[in-house]
Parts: structure tokens; sequence; C-alpha cells
């Protein structure tokens, strides 16, 4: 599979086409970005690191019955996926309090939720992604009702499997995001990726943060910890 | 029916015990805040504007189906309700963009909506009103599910009898924000006070604005403005 046009330039990867019509080249870059892009540096070994560990899990999801985007991985940087309409919803999955759910109900970051919530944020960065409900969805006209209620159950879903995963090897899964987009028959299938840039991860025990905080908050090095994650869940 | 000890005293209102343990007398004050009690005022007349339209309103309300906490206008600034534990939600009807949705979604203030929609803030001066969703609600506990259904779908009706009464004398209603509580018998029951402190009313054919938003975007006389509505009523 050769890479064609490049088609889509995110802040963390590359997309291309291929010769393949529904299949698409992606490539990890070795940005990180932060608090919608204004803070930002490149990190020899990121994308390296973020697509070996996207490709475990969604290796691990698909063994769980969760189908994703992804095909293979087929370089250190490069993974093939099949092509999908993005939808514009970030579904954000928490179990613990944490970030911006911390602050907008004036929780201790850290209290764990009574139980586990989802939340909808527009992916537009011209906004900065802003927080909405399922009526802003339905007059954006981004998605329909069944597949909101799709996202929300499949949010849940990518939870319950993932938690034991890392509860197995003494990690946390505080909270993540998940992306989905539309195949060509209209099937709402998991997309993006799933990596320490996407979750928050703590260390069980020392509660040590194991994710993008690392870069956000400037508490060390980013590749350190992304590479407990990733021998953590078997990966070399 | 004589005022007792003060209970509460909110940004707009002083609430009383009575000698009458399920009513309470209202004081509305001549403070208008806005921005979270960032900008405030004191300005002569406009409780006793609020107090007449808010009870013209209900007084409506209640004629179309719809009970409140309202019981009888029984002074210039001063009126008596049902006492309800407030739900810490406040529910906000909008039927065209403005304020912060027009900001979140990137609309352009004045744009009707596809249909009207509903959203939830927690009601928390310490938060900042927080935008929420319902799984916000159910991890604070703070209204059942039902509940929750019950706040949604009254703040629909509410706008289905007021949007044509408000049509009707030349004003669109834009938005308007709702609170309700819970009275001795767990009934959810609408509360608070309806007014232009409350909704975005806009002259239907200057678009001028007849609402807090004169006070909020120093647009001229919130007396004059608030005079208009009361005057569109049927009031004097």
């Amino acid at each position: 599979m050769n890479k064609g046009q490049l088609l889509y330039e995110g802040k963390a990867k590359r997309l291309y086409q291929t010769e393949q019509d529904d299949i698409l080249f992606v490539e990890y870059k070795n940005s990180a970005t932060a608090f919608n892009g204004e803070k930002k540096a490149e990190i020899d070994g990121k994308g390296v690191l973020n697509n070996q560990i996207t490709t475990l899990i969604f290796e691990k999801l698909k063994t769980n019955g969760i189908d994703s985007h992804f095909v293979e991985r087929i370089s250190e940087h490069e993974q093939l996926v099949r092509k999908v309409d993005i939808i514009p919803i970030e579904v954000v999955v928490r179990n613990i309090a944490a970030g911006s759910l911390a602050k907008r109900l004036g929780v201790e970051e850290g209290t764990p939720l009574k139980r586990t919530i989802v939340e909808f944020y527009y992916k537009d960065d011209s906004l900065g992604d802003p927080f909405i409900n399922n009526d802003h969805i339905d007059i954006l006209g981004i998605a329909t009702k069944e597949e909101v209620e799709a996202l929300y159950k499949l949010g849940l879903k990518v939870n319950t499997v993932l938690q034991p995963i890392f509860e197995e090897v003494g990690v946390t899964l505080v909270d993540f995001k998940l992306e989905f987009g539309r195949d060509k028959d209209g099937n709402v299938l998991l997309a993006d990726e799933i990596s320490p840039d996407t979750c928050r991860l703590w260390d069980a025990e020392t509660k040590q943060k194991l994710d993008k905080d690392v870069f956000r908050r400037d508490l060390g090095s980013l590749i350190d910890v992304y590479k407990i994650i990733l021998a953590r869940l078997g990966g070399k």
C-alpha cells in the first residue's frame, strides 16, 4: 500500500490516500499540542510511541468485540485505517474528576465519580471545541439522534473494556476522548487514536500522571511516561 | 399575611417567611446584576416593574394550564408564592441564537434556531453557573432522571405558551431562563420569576432589545424598555 495524496493534516497526524479507495495511510507526527494548540512542541519519538500504543489498544478492543477504523500498523510511525467521515463530536468518557470537569463542577481532581459519565464536545478548533448537549448536536445537524445514542453507548462500552485492561497493569483510566466516523455504509465506527494524548492515565499506586498532562502541566518527560504506558500494555 | 424572618437574599429578590408555613413573601429588589454579579447597579423602579411583569406572565401561564409557585401580588414590589425547594438547575430555552449560545456555536446573534432547544446550567454562583449535561446532573445528585425530563418538557411547554403571547404584542421571545422547585409533595413547580431580567425580548420589527441586555451591554435605560414590555403585556 503506497502513500498517495495528503488528505488532511491534524495536530498529531497526517492522513494520506492509498491506491485502495476505502483505506487511508496515517502518519503519527511528533507534535505535542495543548490548550487548543496554544502550547506546542516537537517531541522526538512521540509519534512512534502513540502509533504503537494506539495499535495495541485498538487490537485489544477488537478482541473484545469493538471494531474501529484500525487495519494494521505498517511502520514505526505509520498505520493503515479504514476511511471514514469523521463525526465532529469529541466523546469524552470520565471515571474520575480531572481537568475541565473538576473545574466545571468544583470537584477536587482525583475524586471518583458516582458513575462513569459521557460528555460531547463540538470538534471545531476555531470555537475551541466547545462543550455541547444533544440539542446543540441536533440544531448543528452533525449527527442523528440514533448516532448520538450510539456514541454515548460506544463510549461507555470502550470504557468497560479498557478500564480492566489498564487496571490489571496498575494504571487508572481517569478519562479519555474518542472520535467516531461513518464508513461508506453509514455505520458509526470508532476512529482517530487512543493513546496517552487522548486519555488521562494515572499510576494506580503513586498517582503519577502517565499522559499528556505531563506536557500540559510541565511535569517532566512525556516520552518517559508514554514508554511506561507502552511497556505496561505489553509493547516494547 | 405578614413578613416574617428573611430566609434568603438573592441578587434580585428577598424571600421571607410568613405565618403560613407553605407560603413565602417575595420582595423584588431594585438591584440589577450581570456577568455573575460582576456588574451591578441599583435602578429605581426595577423591582416594581419585574413584580408586575412576572405577575402578568405567571397569570397567563396559569390560564394556559401551567401552574407556578405564584400566589398573588400584594404590593408594588411584593408577591406571595408557594414555598418550594429550588432545584439548582437553570433551565434555558432558546428560539434564536443570542448570548452564550451564539458564542458557543459560532452562530451570528439573531439567527433563528432550527428548533427550540433547552440547556441546563448548574445554579452555583461560586462556579459561575456552569453549563452541564444530564450526566453531570446525575452525579451531582441535584435532580432525578424523571425530574430532568419534566424540566425539559416544562421548558418547552412554557415556550409554547409564551411565544405567541409575546408575538401578538410585537415582541420576539429570543430565549429565557426558568427555575423550578419541589413543593412539599415533591411535585416539580415553576418558580422564581419570568421578566426581562430572565428573558431576551426583542421588538419584532426594530429588533430593539427590551430586556436586561440593555443593562449588560450599556444600550440605554433599563426602566424605559421594561416599561415597554409591561405596557405591551397589558399592564400599566
